[in-house]
């Protein structure tokens, strides 16, 4: 499109998510002209290593989006829901991360081996999946256009990195705890994490599925454009620091050998076919 | 039948699941009048604590089975192969743990709630399906019953305790090397099993499945007279010290809610419906 240096403002840049957006921002030599690192008034005035020197945080505010040409969110979904909408009009392009618009009909929610086109429609506001979904579409897609998808199913091993930097912390030190013989503190999760599997991620609905299970199910439809995809998932939150992992059982409408399967995934961009079992 | 003492021998005595054998006789207050602790020649003249007094492991033999009412077996399948016939020869009934005999057409593969009739055809040897399979098929017997069943899908979450003595002191060596940051020694898996998921329970089969999770294919169809369900599974190593964890998902022939599914499963003996997210 254009190698003319950007305005990149990342909100929620003290967070692990954010964090790691300023990183791959980094490593992928984006062209970024001014990063403006924005968070909460709470977090505003810390300060974030960029490149080896230190740049101050400022509150994400409506002003602070002036001039901004591309805006990562990933502050949470009240903070995208107030302050999208005042960075798009700005004339930000906002990149959310958070659940608050992925489902508003107005907003695009692509993966971009997958839905890129609806990048098209998009009118200042773009949305990625969550993460179990993002992980899952990829794969799905190359199915969905060789043979059809008739019914998918997911159960998760989710790693804590999920909830963010406190859970990472809480494993650690019930872990340490453990080693130590000392009670455990529980504070972040309903339950211990550390020698645990806990099937909750996110609150429950009235459906009875929980937050994280449905958006597995919503968001994979609006990707995939099949509206009606039977989709169902089991959330499990597993004692691992980074790095979900998830159980997949499709049925295609026409048959596939896992032979032509395991092409047709190696040929999606960003999937790595790992199926040898001997190593 | 009988409240006569009978003479109860345990075969794989000084391992995980043989200690936990004599605490549940102990805890039900089964008629043990004689308890014989057997092992292989490697563990014979161990002791194990009974009831807080020791006794002295012997080397498992058929002639050790002499004069046995029970015989307990889980101490692999080699030496159930091997030994199993021997003891029923000599008028045991083998109760086998291993996978030895699970499959075989002579021998009933039997969940006390689901088919105990099968005992009934026993020629001297009956086998316990795979932990992963036990649990499962109690609540699918209350499906089968009442709405019958057409697919079943179970994704494992299970625990290193399935692997025995020397994988929870893997899981705890590792974890107290995590802590130490020291290096971790990989041993009993084939990769690190703290702070990782492996999607690996056993060896590959040819037919790309493990072994364990075509157990929960073979032994759930043969519990359940069902030997044409379609069943999938995809069994996972998680770190976690004891309890496994599965999610299952089923599909009916006749539509059944959720709320007729709960009644159903809470009538079954040994099953405990958990089912208040709130709490």
């Amino acid at each position: 499109m254009t190698t003319k240096p950007l305005t990149v403002a990342v909100v929620g840049a003290t967070g692990v998510v954010g964090g790691t957006m300023i990183r791959m921002l980094l490593e992928r030599g984006f062209p970024v002209g001014e990063l403006r690192l924005l968070a909460s008034a709470r977090s505003a005035g810390r300060t974030v290593q960029v490149d080896g020197t230190d740049h101050v945080v400022h509150e994400a505010t409506g002003d602070a989006f002036d001039g901004v040409d591309i805006a990562l969110f990933s502050a949470g979904g009240d903070t995208s829901k107030a302050l999208a909408p005042l960075a798009a009009a700005r004339g930000a392009t906002v990149i959310d991360n958070s659940s608050a618009w992925r489902m508003d009909s107005t907003v695009p929610l692509v993966v971009s081996q997958v839905n890129p086109d609806d990048l098209e429609w998009h009118e200042g506001i773009i949305a990625n999946p969550n993460c179990s979904t993002m992980q899952l579409v990829p794969p799905l897609m190359a199915l969905r256009d060789a043979v059809g998808l008739e019914r998918v199913i997911v159960d998760t091993y989710q790693a804590v990195s999920g909830t963010g930097g406190k859970a990472i912390r809480e494993l650690q030190a019930q872990v340490e705890a453990h080693v130590a013989e000392r009670p455990l503190d529980v504070a972040v999760y309903p339950h211990q994490i550390a020698f645990n599997a806990l099937p909750q991620v996110d609150v429950f609905l009235d459906n009875g599925y929980t937050k994280e299970e449905w958006k597995v199910v919503t968001e994979s439809r609006k990707i995939l454009h099949l509206p009606d995809l039977r989709v169902s998932s089991t959330a499990v939150r597993v004692p691992v620091f980074v790095a979900h992992s998830e159980a997949v059982h499709v049925e295609t409408t026409r048959a596939i050998s896992p032979d032509r399967a395991r092409t047709l995934f190696a040929a999606v961009p960003g999937v790595v076919v790992q199926d040898d079992p001997a190593t």
